[in-house]
């Protein structure tokens, strides 16, 4: 499918307002009880030339869930990362809300950057979309095979590797930009042998619980190396 | 219903450990894969006179899940806060899964008690107590109705409440013990008349996001005040 969908008023604003070269139709539900951000949408299709109709039938059959007003359809896209930012690196992430926590934090932490090792659960899943509340349209992301492929393009960024018995307590490492905070998947962490590569960082917890959740462990990562 | 299940064989095993008497019988698949786990689970449940049998069909009625091995069976329960522990508050939490990594993010962070304002969404779906990752079983939480309810019951406690202007950055906030971290509604936030009660705690984050996860927030404050 070349194609996916942001569901919702919001999401389809932020669809439409940031990346309206991608957005090819709306669909609204009659029902829809939010009158201004409806007649924000159609102002920025006919702003766009982009199409739009109510159509209920689809917009159940797409979104499922019965306050879902707005689908905005948008044509699947990557974009290359900013060689002078900091970025995010996630390793294989299965999880879908885990993946849209973090892009939602991105955009909080104003991190813009986003590479992803496959393979990565699909960020241009609806689910996915939807737990971004809109922040995936607000950043760049793109896909790798391998972590050699995402470091020889990016060989002068910091990498600092986020594991259980990392060498420094995030709150007393220095982050030397341009950086890369780096989290492993969900249930693997990261392979032992990339640790090499760069510095290796932990947030102290108890050993009362095996790690911490993979959305929350980077948006500490990001807060504490950003503030 | 009276009962709930703990989906899983870690959440199994920590079912038992932790909380035995409340385990009512354990049901395990054939195919499990896991030699050592399942024996734990066997001996736990002889130590402790529980009933353990094969039902595959009952696994995956209750389960839906391919991967799910055991499910322990328990009696629903609730349990004081303890007096001296600084406390979680949260204010009618409605996403499962943002319950579920709060009470992970608490057991990672030391956090021992969890007080929920109703409504609130069901702290004993399986899906929570899966999200938790067996931490469910190793904290207090209790329900209130009101705030007040709770408030009077420790009145010594110190509020900070979390809400995006509140006056002091959560870096520079002070958290006097015992302290309550009191966080709101997914899209409701908390309700402006408790704020006088104590002091208002902010996350800074961009304006290009309308808030942060609820449950990325609520482990950001709990890192921070304990750090």
């Amino acid at each position: 499918m070349h194609y996916s969908y942001a569901l919702g008023l919001i999401p389809t604003i932020e669809l439409l307002r940031i990346k309206p070269t991608k957005a090819i139709k709306v669909l609204f539900k009659e029902q829809s009880d939010n009158y201004l951000e409806t007649e924000k949408i159609k102002h920025l299709c006919r702003k766009n030339r982009i199409k739009f109709e109510y159509n209920d039938r689809w917009v159940n059959k797409i979104s499922h869930k019965k306050n879902t007003y707005a689908v905005g359809i948008f044509e699947k896209y990557q974009a290359e990362l900013e060689r002078n930012n900091n970025h995010i690196v996630l390793i294989n992430p299965s999880d879908m809300g885990n993946l849209g926590t973090v892009i939602r934090s991105m955009v909080a932490f104003n991190f813009k950057d986003l590479a992803l090792l496959t393979p990565a659960t699909d960020i241009f899943d609806p689910k996915v979309v939807s737990t971004t509340t809109g922040a995936l349209f607000k950043i760049n992301f793109k896909h790798y095979e391998t972590f050699a492929e995402y470091s020889e393009e990016f060989e002068f960024h910091n990498l600092y590797f986020f594991t259980m018995d990392g060498e420094k307590k995030v709150k007393s490492a220095k982050f030397s930009k341009p950086y890369s905070l780096i989290f492993g998947n969900e249930s693997k962490g990261i392979d032992k042998d990339l640790l090499i590569l760069g510095n290796t960082v932990r947030i102290p917890h108890s050993e009362n619980i095996e790690s911490l959740n993979l959305a929350v462990s980077a948006s500490i990562g990001m807060f504490e190396a950003s503030h």
